[in-house]
């Protein structure tokens, strides 16, 4: 059995990151969702256990203390962590987990997994496009933009330590290309030792 | 402008090889196919200067001695070989080149170009199914068809040189997984610094 990869995404806010993970784990049967700890509140529509579970500050510094996460991060005032269980048994068990975190975790996890780890940055256009991105959601006031945009371009500077980067143009041909990094990870030599092993 | 890559593709006779390649080559618009030369003789439907530059063994060991090889070849009693310098503009110009090669050439590339060079393999489901395809062939001697065999098993135990290994058993299936790594490898963080620049 071919052992699981993790496919790592982070993006800038704005860049169209939940969209094209949204798209595909509706597209591909075989890569799994990896639900994330967090102490922010949820939001209206969100679900505990789907989206985050959503824990208390304790709770989450205790799980820290145990060793449990497999990469943690404080991100605009709140905690955000993978748990280290979820990811080992998919690989073990041969599963794809696709993690949905931001710059620092991601980094983490690539120090931490190796080659099991594929790491992708998705990029919007230009820093002006995601600006308007961000202005057309209408829902944020001007001090959180301006926050949102400066983090964006600390984040983006840290891009160059990603295996893949994906730009958010247009979102079909960004969602293909975006796939067309999973298909072929998975076809990668190493990951693909049991099939060599049938013509020894 | 981003450089180019070159996908050497290499696979035992029989494993779909040339069916794969055609139909990247119609599908793509960005990818070219570098012509080999070779000092076999051109077969019915071949063109010279299409599928091979056909040359006589006195100019090909010339060619040889002045260092024009990127890569050459001695295969079933013939030379193969591709020109540097065909490569050398393709790669400086940002076109990306398919090279239908042998393994050993195939490891000559990898050792000249590193990572420009990416490497693919493609894999029949058994030795038992290449065998019958090649069977249905028709065309071909017992005598002939045994040396095939027995090049083939030589040619998958070097298969682990390669960077990406694509199972070929349902064609629409296997296309789609060798075009992916294509779409991917155009991604790759040190191929896309263009696009990176734009935010600095």
């Amino acid at each position: 059995m071919r052992r699981g990869l993790v496919l790592v995404v982070s993006a800038p806010s704005g860049a169209g990151k939940t969209t094209l993970c949204r798209k595909l784990l509706a597209t591909d049967p075989e890569i799994s969702f990896s639900v994330s700890y967090t102490t922010r509140r949820p939001r209206p529509k969100e679900k505990n256990g789907v989206d985050y579970f959503f824990v208390d500050e304790n709770t989450f510094q205790k799980m820290i203390n145990q060793g449990l996460f497999l990469e943690w991060a404080w991100v605009h005032g709140h905690f955000y962590g993978t748990a280290q269980k979820q990811v080992e048994e998919a690989l073990t068990s041969g599963r794809d987990v696709l993690l949905d975190i931001d710059v620092q975790g991601a980094l983490q996890v690539r120090q931490r997994l190796g080659r099991d780890a594929v790491l992708v940055f998705i990029l919007p256009p230009s820093l002006e496009e995601l600006e308007r991105r961000l202005r057309a959601r209408g829902t944020e006031e001007e001090e959180i933009l301006k926050r949102r945009l400066a983090a964006a371009k600390e984040e983006i500077a840290k891009a160059n330590e990603f295996d893949y980067l994906v730009l958010n143009d247009h979102l079909e041909e960004a969602f293909s290309n975006f796939y067309a990094i999973l298909i072929a990870e998975r076809q990668k030599n190493f990951r693909q030792q049991e099939l060599l092993s049938r013509f020894r």
